[in-house]
């Protein structure tokens, strides 16, 4: 195994439990959440300033700015120019490349997968689910009512597109900036976990196969 | 079997070989330009004509108010306030929905994925590639200088989204309009058509176990 694996994915639809389930066939982590603690301590940010700007975006000309000009290598201290949501945003960008160094792993949302798109060993998978299926399971998480749990997953999916789209050059959910998309309350989350397996192993295969020359 | 698959793709991405292959496999018919023929003996117009218009949206208010007042269930005969390409599209339209009727097979391209949406034994893919993948497929297929081969990719591609988007409520290559959505230049075709037979395979398997009540 050598392969990073990042999962971009619609509120409710299984991604980080699916995400979870591959990093444990392949005795790997699955890092979620923990980029949210990695990115407060590259940034000395606390973890709760940190949490509450996760996945948001705020729109910044200066931030553009200082992107056009210098989009990997920053130093975090000669950003003092940034608003600190913006500095999250890059710290967090900084932690998930870092990461990835260290060897493979799966890292669930933070716009992973485009912090990763210059590596030739990443695969990058988006999940989605039909709108009844997400109800349900975020029902269940969070012990909520179906209305509350719509409006939710309707709230968080804007934010999640907006801060994909703000801080990317692609556009979240549109398939061709991914290598595979998957609906996975058709298959349920085991037999979805299956055929990404079955994806990544096809994948490392042919990395294989080209390094010995076939 | 049991499934009707439908393949929307990028041009060049290889769609209609992974469609055969899959064909192939179960036994069953794999439909593409035969939908031209049969929208052509539905429609009356000649085959040249229908060829013509293969695709290719028309904008037109008139469509919009008809299409608004009755969907499905149209007589040709009565929409000669239609102009021709509205009344070539509606003919493919039914004539992909009868052809749903007879039994298992695989349609590529035609918005059949639309066609079919009320179905609930259809899978709907959406199949794309890198751009120097399809270059080199395009250059071969039709003996191509590389410049002429990347304007047919993208003028083609312009066209397929317009249709699509023009005729259906959906948007071509928007992940969560399909069943799954593959980059067919990372694994290559025959990997790719593994993927998809592992994936048609759950479905029905899916299903079977509903069906007796699992």
């Amino acid at each position: 195994m050598n392969t990073i694996i990042t999962i971009s994915r619609q509120f409710g639809s299984g991604g980080h439990e699916i995400g979870e389930k591959i990093a444990e066939h392949y005795g790997i982590k699955c890092y979620d959440r923990e980029l949210v603690s990695l990115a407060s301590k590259e940034s000395g940010f606390s973890q709760d300033i940190v949490e509450n700007q996760d996945e948001r975006k705020v729109n910044s000309f200066l931030y553009n700015l200082a992107m056009e000009n210098n989009m990997f290598g920053y130093n975090i201290d000669s950003l003092s120019v940034l608003p600190d949501t913006q500095k999250i945003f890059l710290a967090q960008f900084d932690a998930i490349r870092n990461l990835a160094k260290s060897g493979p792993c799966v890292m669930v949302g933070r716009c992973a997968d485009y912090a990763l798109s210059d590596l030739d060993n990443c695969i990058n998978f988006f999940i989605y689910g039909n709108m009844k299926t997400k109800i349900e399971r975020i029902m269940k998480k969070y012990e909520l009512p179906e209305e509350t749990a719509k409006e939710m997953i309707i709230k968080k999916d804007k934010q999640r597109e907006g801060y994909y789209n703000y801080y990317s050059a692609k556009k979240w959910g549109q398939a061709d900036g991914y290598h595979l998309c998957l609906n996975s309350s058709i298959l349920g989350i085991d037999e979805t976990v299956k055929l990404l397996i079955h994806y990544i192993d096809a994948y490392e295969n042919k990395k294989l196969l080209s390094v010995f020359g076939r």
